[in-house]
């Protein structure tokens, strides 16, 4: 059965535009088809469509189903978004099929890109939700500033560690220090890398530095690599 | 340093087309001028330029380092070529950076892609090791049909299974079941998954059935989440 993305569907009794849209104008369903929709906060409905309006789909709620939890423990993804934006788009996408609890952009020291559309990331984040069969929506934030993402995450209780390629810094592979059931916080740097100063801020807020296997990877495959990392480790 | 791939060097003393315009038109390089090259067969080689010629670059090697295996065991990604064709450039990129010794393109029953441009996916293999700072190219062959892969690989003391949606099948998790060191090969399918009989000859000739974590993954998505349990396991 087809997918669509419904936030507040017990309040409204209505898909947003673009899932009218695509529901009732290019899969041109009609009043009395049923649909399921998911509210990306663990919620999956059976829904009959009651008035097939191509940019306000009215629909009624036949049954709630409450998804459970696809895995244990948090991982949250703090990236410095990548000069070329295909491959954070990318990144989004592939993040979120594998699984992934938040992706925040970060404004780091050697960032060539500070600014970065989220709001065309959060489409794409609805899109692999829904392909990968999840009812939660991983929260996309920021970009925000290094400082402040390291001060939010310092002192808790989560496994916090971020990636280096400089090996003048003593690090430990990531797979080998992650521990199943974790909350997880991971930062990827931008393609010059961390600086010097933020490396140090890190480990002073209590961040471990952390390889990823033993080749160099861009931004985006580092950030992957950690995400299928981490349910790996899950799974085992 | 800057990198260029230069199959048989000690050969030719000239670099590739593609890579002396690159080096001499592209980036202005000059006779006397240091670069790196390596072979796709595991050899690094410092050169000096001896001809600038923007066609066919004459170098002198001064020194051949041999790079040392960058992973135990072999990894062999054998996947049903994707409808959209990006997506499988996408796949090449990040599986060779991550890490692969092989890619496979598979003709599957319900492959709606039978023909692939495996020169431009061979590129962008080059240029992925390159950037990674690898000195082996991954081989990337086939399409080849999925019964012949199967013959190549059976009764041999690989690790081999495929990953497969239906929980009608008994699997197990790739993690779960893919031990440290192996020589590991992966089939996974096109966007409609193995056909029936597909996944009967595969488990009679010795192929597991798995799965990659507790989401459903597009086609290139699962091959990339392969790869990247390869590389948690080796170095746990």
């Amino acid at each position: 059965m087809i997918r669509f993305y419904s936030p507040g569907i017990e309040q409204t009794g209505t898909l947003p535009e673009d899932e009218s849209t695509h529901c009732c104008r290019v899969l041109r369903m009609r009043e009395g088809d049923e649909i399921e929709t998911v509210d990306g906060e663990g919620h999956v409905y059976r829904c009959v469509i009651t008035n097939a309006h191509p940019k306000h789909a009215g629909v009624e709620v036949l049954e709630r189903t409450d998804q459970p939890q696809n895995w244990r423990g948090r991982l949250t993804l703090a990236v410095a978004p990548t000069k070329n934006a295909d491959r954070m788009e990318w990144l989004v996408e592939k993040a979120v099929e594998m699984g992934v609890n938040e992706i925040v952009l970060l404004r780091c020291e050697h960032s060539e890109r500070r600014k970065m559309n989220t709001d065309r990331l959060e489409r794409i984040a609805v899109s692999a939700m829904k392909q990968s069969l999840k009812a939660r929506l991983p929260k996309v934030a920021g970009p925000v500033d290094y400082k402040d993402f390291i001060k939010e995450h310092a002192d808790t209780r989560e496994f916090r560690c971020f990636g280096y390629c400089s090996p003048e810094v003593e690090r430990r592979d990531f797979g080998q220090c992650c521990t199943k059931d974790s909350d997880v916080v991971v930062m990827i740097g931008p393609e010059g890398d961390f600086s010097p100063a933020e490396v140090e801020t890190a480990i002073k807020a209590g961040f471990l530095p952390v390889t990823f296997g033993t080749s160099r990877l861009r931004t985006e495959t580092a950030a992957l690599y950690a995400t299928a990392a981490f349910h790996v480790i899950n799974n085992m």
